[in-house]
């Protein structure tokens, strides 16, 4: 399970602050905080502040390369955003979050993650929205597929994700999310999906238990990487529980491990 | 979901001691405890001292019956203890556990269930042991529906259980489990579908983060009750949460109620 680590973004209050006023020990330390809990990319997002936002993302990518060996994940709406901060990527393995069905958007993003050998997340919604019914959701994932193959990216470096919404405004889509990650992860052998964990419990209260209840049902769908918070020491070790269920950790040896390197909370039982 | 209390089991040593001393306080609080954190049934047994489980069973059918106005599931393999404990119960609503498919234990058990219109659990095992595979399990379930139809026990009362064994010497049961919750609810329509969640984690670590990761994927499969630790908050904010997110609680109004009215834990975020 590939873990992209959600904090660093510009959303979040704290890290808006800390772009504006170029406090680059408050992402150091959220990049070092996020990295103990076990995550393997660092995502970042600058995205609060339009006019500002590729100087912010540019400022963040250095701090995050000085204070971190892990590699990041682009995360922007903007192709010049992307585009920016990929200039100054110095290591090999960089995510870009993300490019959808959108033809423009394709055009756009598919030729940069090409050129800098990037992994990148494939959002299933297109220039009409975002479909309801999984075929339709099957239907963008082929888009995304063959103009990546295409540009020269193959499955292995492709994260396709059903795109999550609130559960308490859409409580019909939970299966289907589900059986587009299941779908997907047959119909394309070697791809990989992911999703943006926390929007399935947005308005909701104690989104931490919905959060590892879907989390749960998606690794036992297939699903082989997800953009959360490491720091929710229940949620990381919900995806070692959940690997366990499903047949992906023999014998308990991962889970025990984890137990071991003190990645679970402390006994309560 | 209906919600069988486990904590009033003579395995644990608290209540063996509670048993032998004639404690009747400390299962009262037991019992008040679990009857607060949502029970819907107190489970009971009496299990630790074979010689003795008859008549500690019956000390805690009275204990309880004054503490509690909950309906008791009395809890145990000995035929005489089932009887002689039912001989005490005042409720018209009582659940009997277990009855198995072995000839013998049916011919035991279900005229006593039948007499007293009890609730019955039946454990998808038989005289041949645990099956492995998800139709032999059935053929089990098909036994015991037969044979308690016959004795005059109608699905709705029947609580089949799969037999949860634990995770860390049976990696591969999992799916074989939800198929059979799956299978069993699907072919028997009004039937109910039951497990003692805690046996898929026992000798594994923090074993609270696996009970609820797998009663996530049993109630998404279909899973109606469930013999728990109420008092487990977390594990009875994943009730609720699995219930919205599998379609049982629309638009989140039972899990936004149970917020509401303080079962969830407060909130962390």
């Amino acid at each position: 399970m590939l873990i992209v680590a959600e904090r660093i973004n510009a959303t979040r209050r704290s890290i808006a602050r800390a772009m504006l006023e170029r406090d680059s020990r408050c992402l150091a330390r959220e990049a070092r905080k996020q990295a103990e809990a076990g995550a393997d990319l660092i995502d970042v997002n600058a995205a609060s502040d339009p006019t500002a936002e590729v100087e912010n993302l540019r400022w963040a990518v250095e701090v995050l390369q000085e204070s971190t060996d892990l590699p990041l994940c682009i995360d922007s709406a903007s192709t010049e955003g992307l585009r920016a901060a990929l200039e100054l990527v110095q290591a090999d393995d960089v995510m870009l979050n993300s490019v959808n069905g959108e033809p423009q958007r394709m055009r756009d993003v598919l030729p940069i993650a090409a050129e800098h050998n990037a992994r990148l997340v494939g959002l299933l919604m297109d220039e009409h929205g975002l479909p309801e019914g999984v075929e339709d959701r099957l239907r963008v994932a082929e888009k995304i597929v063959r103009e990546a193959d295409r540009a020269g990216i193959g499955l292995a470096r492709l994260y396709i994700d059903p795109c999550i919404r609130p559960l308490s405004t859409s409580p019909d889509q939970v299966e289907a999310a589900l059986e587009s990650v299941r779908r997907v992860m047959a119909e394309f052998p070697g791809i990989h999906t992911t999703v943006g964990l926390s929007n399935i419990s947005f308005g909701l209260p104690y989104r931490s238990i919905l959060n590892r209840a879907f989390l749960t049902l998606l690794i036992t769908a297939g699903l082989d990487c997800a953009i959360l918070d490491p720091t929710e020491r229940d949620v990381m070790a919900t995806v070692h529980a959940a690997e366990a269920l499903c047949g992906k950790d023999e014998w308990c040896m991962d889970y025990i491990g984890a137990e071991r390197a003190g990645v679970l909370r402390p006994k309560d039982d």
